[in-house]
């Protein structure tokens, strides 16, 4: 008897959980994150609208950093199916950051991970079950898209029989974020640990990606491109990692003043390079950056004096901490890092929308 | 006239920084890390003298997973050339861990972290600048190697007139670690990130690991093996997290009886499984591991009924933390998950060792 029971119940678990799948196709569904709405549909930028961009960062802007799909669903699974452009990847990147995704959902009001989708490392296709056996019950869900490669499609799969609502998350602010690979989230170890994307989660403000690997130069452009977008209670320049220091002297000045010009009222926070941990004991690059975070404060000091006003400074001793840990290879936080120099920024940005109540 | 003076200065740097390199060779330095002297050099276990291990167990005791070269140096910069049995990378790593190596340096009597080695992802085999323009000061060095795929030759290379000398690090005792995956690093950032390494670091205590991707499963072989270990002041068993409930439930009594035989007077740690981020929503998988832990516990205390001594039990809740973030891909810890299961475990050895005292 006992035997049938457990056959039984092994039934109804099956079939509470093998239920067949139905796809929400591209364009069924919504992406947020993006600091204009008209992109193409996984692209950050509409490059072709903003041509002077150097090709090289009109390239990184097609990596859909920092994009996400938000909704709703009474799903008891979500299995993705998704295509990249390539299947490159970094010695020192995981797949899943530049080429996955990870999934959260809300719970009491906070996003809590649910899920991580592995990339297929030998295949520009991939699928993977990200999170299944769950109660039916209605949730949340935010799904961040990968950081480092450019996604050409996407599929989110549920069951046949649950509901799919397009949700967009609401903001109480925005925050654009311009600089280098570590904006964009290298070597966070997934897409929602990139800074931008945990800052996001923990402020409530709505953090924007414009963050460019190897690149992030100051080049006017970036600045001409701001003009157009809206309704930014924040912009943060986190841009002096792969600018030079005659970059830094020759373009801070004209691209903080041309933003000014543009958005004569909105907060403008300057953050200096975090102090490369590979540079503890090589001496010229250390001095290389003593130099180019010199540079930029400098640079600040001067626009201070010349009158521009709402202009802050973040400055990079410490960001990631004290023990040198905070790195995968020297260069980019780690997850240990990223959560430090979280919350270095998260308490610069409180005080600056603190200061302006 | 200052000019020249600058011209000079650069020429000056130039000759200090840009010399020739020499190449210290396989079997010119020595590695420690290992449970045994006599194994094959860059193995973690002599799997020939331990025939009856499970053919994948062996096939993982030839990572070198926690081995590492320790050695004294005036030079100014380090180059490594190595080659790696394949290219292989799982979705949830970084190139560095598992083919990689991370340096680092000694200051003030902490080791400090220098610079990372980064792998050829389309080569076996590798070169790079570790650090490079260092004072020419005598240094001590650790040179972790990968965790996660075999290593089969290693030259480092040194300024071409720079001494080098094998200096092993010398421990104030001994933990023999025997677990899963995590164990052996996944999805750590880089080698030196892992949980024994991290814990060797800050302890002073020699943390050998014996961790296993995918398996731990518990085999009593593994404490046959166990007989052979000298010395040993504590071991922990990390192993629930690839052992189901029923290998648990029949395997863990024999187990540490059989390690108990042999190693009468040293504790042992029993360490529950984390409780993976990826449970958080799935049902099924929350419930698999609530009873592995279960069964662990359980054992834990038949155990200690059955008058075994000395022996010791660290619960899985909240290892990782409390925000479900510390993991990438909801089964490994990230480094953010590392450093939070360091500072559990090592609250737990030295509450053992204090009360030894």
């Amino acid at each position: 008897m006992k035997k049938y029971f457990l056959l039984f119940s092994l039934f109804i678990t099956f079939q509470l959980f093998a239920q067949q799948l139905k796809y929400i196709t591209n364009k069924e569904f919504t992406i947020q994150g993006k600091a204009f709405q008209n992109t193409p549909f996984y692209h950050r930028i509409d490059t072709d609208k903003y041509a002077n961009l150097p090709p090289k960062v009109k390239t990184l802007f097609t990596d859909p950093a920092g994009l996400y799909v938000s909704f709703k669903s009474n799903t008891s699974k979500i299995k993705l199916d998704w295509t990249t452009r390539s299947t490159y990847l970094g010695a020192n990147t995981t797949g899943i950051m530049a080429r996955g995704m990870d999934l959260y959902t809300k719970e009491n009001g906070k996003w809590i991970f649910a899920g991580a989708a592995l990339p297929n490392q030998q295949n520009v296709k991939s699928d993977y079950d990200v999170v299944q056996n769950m109660t039916k019950t209605e949730k949340e869900f935010l799904l961040y898209l990968p950081l480092w490669n450019e996604l050409t499609d996407l599929k989110i799969g549920i069951d046949e029989t649950a509901n799919f609502i397009n949700q967009p998350i609401v903001y109480k602010k925005k925050i654009v974020v311009y600089g280098s690979s570590i904006v964009q989230g290298a070597s966070a170890s997934r897409p929602g640990m990139s800074y931008p994307s945990i800052l996001s989660r923990k402020t409530g403000y709505e953090w924007i990606n414009l963050g460019l690997s190897g690149n992030a130069k100051i080049e006017i452009e970036i600045a001409e491109m701001m003009k157009d977008i809206q309704n930014v209670d924040l912009f943060i320049l986190d841009c002096v990692p792969n600018s030079s220091e005659e970059e830094i002297k020759a373009r801070t000045i004209p691209f903080v003043k041309l933003l000014r010009k543009y958005h004569p009222k909105t907060p403008i926070l300057m953050v200096e390079s975090i102090i490369r941990p590979m540079s503890k004991f090589d001496q010229i690059g250390h001095q290389n950056m003593i130099q180019q975070n010199k540079a930029y404060r400098n640079q600040y000091e001067a626009l201070i004096k010349d009158g521009v006003t709402n202009l802050h400074l973040l400055k990079g001793d410490n960001l990631l901490g004290t023990d040198n840990e905070g790195s995968t290879d020297g260069i980019h936080p780690n997850d240990l890092g990223f959560s430090r120099l979280s919350t270095a920024i998260e308490q610069k940005v409180n005080e600056i929308f603190s200061a302006q109540k």
